[in-house]
């Protein structure tokens, strides 16, 4: 049987892929069925091209805080051809041909489940194929925008993170509905790159609302210096837009309504789940598939089932989904050949998954937030330095803003979570994930000398902070 | 006796003020003598100024890489300016606050020892005072330039990194003697600021001659392309200046002379310890002063003397004297009321300081190279990646280039070293330095997963790499 492999794998971004390559190394045979591009949502229409708009608005900033730098007019349109390149012209043969290396069969069409161990795939002419897996089937097939039902909304055909990130050219006006990672990237994407009107309408009362309070009211602070309006709030509660692609207008719960060329929805995501045959398992469709610390689905008999990624709804972060796969990899290779391999089960999602908002500032976190610990009962004590006081980030430019935030487990003195608020702090974050993964005693951390004069030195500051 | 303090501290920069702060904290009394400026050689004439001058630079490089953007003209008068601001326009009475508010005493003047537990001042009008210590004297006098002794240097009155930081203009051409930290990243900002000609004469075979190899390279490569020019194994031997600030000629080992408007000798530091008395005490005038891992002078009857920073010539880095100062004055506290304080010893300098080289690539490393782990016996394993293949590296900027080494303990299955160069990269140290001093598994490095599209998430790669 042509169609039989060791594992089959539903969807093909980053998450995918790398379960097809750790268990392909783990001895196993692998195929990938993926409806759209290789690569995954991530390489197209989220993170990279996020990144890629983002980059020269990041470093507009950073140069505007540094007296004798001045900037020449920007060329919208070489950045979007670096977001083009960035994104391979929106091709996939690359990725393709890195899965084909891995080696494992990449299968171009819809999957869907069809009972234990089966994958019906409709591919691009309309036939089928059908797959069947020795070992495993794993579903990663990650989350799309969920858009609010307002009236008007599914009309208005507005933009998700998949079309901004993918914008032939910068709307005049734009509105933006939701304060989270997206809708704060992507309104000062536009915002840097030539939206003279940008407004975010929050529902809630503030940005970034799962993040340290501080990271939202520092970024609202510079959203409202760099003209960017946010509502908060306010919900939309109708939508019109008489002509495609036309002025629209979000009528709102609370204040006026705004007017714009465009409106991006960014309030959530919801699992890929409803078209990829659960039912025929006996879950349900649409819902996040719940797994256990080796991303095996909980409630299938036999345990053939697997879900990485957005689609097991643990932390809906391209990394996360990367290790998740790769403990998911390793994890079915290990039990095929009847080993438990119990070191590798996803612990980082336990610990609170690390997360880089590429704003100005930058917004980095990783473990819990005081509130959270506090909720979960940890005895917890908070430390907070403001970042303008390092030496390394006055160094950085004039007027530096920036906070940090170490939430200390009283306990045990180790690290439950940091917080880090300022331009350039991005590349700080991966010292506070090895701290508090590692667990590492505070006493230690103190040996840990930060070089001066970076940013990091704040390291030190917390920790004098806190009376080491 | 109204000059009779707990502790003495013997030079005010960053490591005498932290001796001083954490032995007050600890509940003594100190007094700090200095003949400049309060805040030392790092706040006015190093660190501090040097980094003021190549934050622009810096950020030309990156500019420069990303598509879309374009600088106007450098306003070099702006950026020396911004210098200015960061060292205080070269007044201390921040800093002499701050002692106050220790509080310590703060006494100008030239402090030398006069017998144990004595210091003789020299005051700014020629009068003199002795200081009385009832526990402790620190040295804390920090390094000064080594200009080589070649004919001609001394009446040739080069540049050393004194001069160079507070330079009240950029020279059209600028000779750099050296290929160490201060050599490279003077050359960078020189030559970024305007200097057209730019050449760095290295007596040994590359730049950064204490980094991984590969350090020097990619930094050689960078300067190339920037249109530095560096001479290797070739080494000045007579100097020619006929006019005072004018031309000058360095005749060398090896190659044609070279002719420039200034030269900057950049060789090396030696601790300035020729006139603070050590002879009165027995020790040798003009070395370093032998310390244990408590700071504590050797050699030296009844442990009365300490010395921190440059001046015991573990670590010359501001970070590193003022780790071991707050050692220092945690111990001298500590044995003051009969406790040994055994938590608080010097481990960091064992493991390796992490340092940072602001050039463009930035470079940086901690812990052990590789030459040094084998030399010391360990059984090691290399791993290097280039930071390039890294999608949070490619979307800093075109043309992205990098490397990353880890240097494993293969018995033990830790980090011995790491080193990053590339753009960026800075930030990314603190991480290493954690991981290394906290001598983190590299199976538990495994769970802390950087974010993506971060340069960090070379950690990834690296233990990819490795196989895991």
């Amino acid at each position: 049987m042509a169609d039989e492999f060791d594992v089959i794998v539903i969807g093909g971004g980053p998450a995918g892929e790398n379960v097809a390559d750790r268990a392909v190394r783990g001895g196993l045979t692998a195929a990938i069925v993926e409806e759209r591009l290789a690569g995954g949502e991530c390489s197209y229409w989220a993170c990279v091209p996020s990144k890629a708009l983002l980059r020269p608005v990041d470093l507009m900033g950073e140069v505007a805080r540094v007296p004798g730098l001045s900037l020449g007019p920007l060329d919208v349109e070489a950045v979007l051809a670096r977001r083009d390149e960035a994104v391979s012209n929106y091709s996939d043969s690359g990725q393709v041909g890195w899965i084909e290396g891995v080696p494992a069969e990449f299968v171009r069409g819809h999957g869907r489940l069809d009972g234990p161990k089966r994958v019906r795939v409709t591919t691009e002419d309309g036939g089928e194929r059908v797959l069947t897996a020795r070992q495993a089937v794993v579903l990663a097939t990650g989350s799309t925008a969920a858009v609010p039902r307002v009236p008007g909304m599914v009309e208005a055909e507005p933009w998700t993170s998949h079309e901004v990130t993918a914008a032939r050219s910068v709307p005049e006006r734009l509105a933006v509905l939701g304060g989270g990672v997206v809708a704060c990237e992507m309104a000062q994407a536009m915002h840097g790159l030539g939206a003279r009107q940008t407004t975010v309408l929050v529902r809630g009362g503030g940005l970034l609302a799962r993040m340290e309070p501080f990271a939202g009211e520092l970024l609202a602070d510079s959203f409202a210096e760099a003209g960017i309006e946010v509502r908060t709030r306010t919900d939309a509660v109708r939508i019109e837009r008489p002509e495609r692609g036309g002025k629209v207008t979000v009528h709102l719960s609370e204040g006026p309504p705004v007017e714009a060329d465009e409106l991006l929805v960014a309030t959530g995501r919801r699992p890929a789940t409803g078209d990829i045959g659960l039912g025929t398992i006996g879950l349900p469709d649409g819902k996040y598939v719940e797994v256990d610390d080796s991303m095996r689905a909980t409630g299938v008999p036999d345990g053939w089932l697997y879900a990485v990624g957005d689609v097991n709804g643990r932390a809906l972060l391209t990394h996360m989904g990367k290790y998740q796969a790769r403990i998911c990899g390793d994890v079915i290779a290990a039990r095929a050949r009847g080993d438990e391999l119990p070191a590798m089960r996803d612990l980082a999602d336990g610990f609170g998954a690390p997360q880089v908002v590429f704003t100005d500032p930058q917004v980095c976190a990783v473990g819990r937030t005081e509130a959270v610990a506090r909720e979960e009962g940890f005895r917890v004590r908070v430390v907070d330095y403001e970042l303008g006081s390092v030496t390394g980030a006055y160094l950085l430019g004039d007027g530096y803003r920036g906070r940090a935030r170490a939430v200390v487990d009283e306990d045990r003195k180790v690290l439950l979570g940091v917080t880090f608020v300022g331009p350039g702090t991005a590349e700080l974050l991966h010292g506070a994930t090895i701290a508090v993964t590692a667990e590492v005693p505070l006493e230690r951390l103190w040996h840990a000398v930060p070089s001066f004069p970076t940013v990091s030195e704040v390291w030190l500051r917390l920790l004098e902070a806190y009376g080491l």
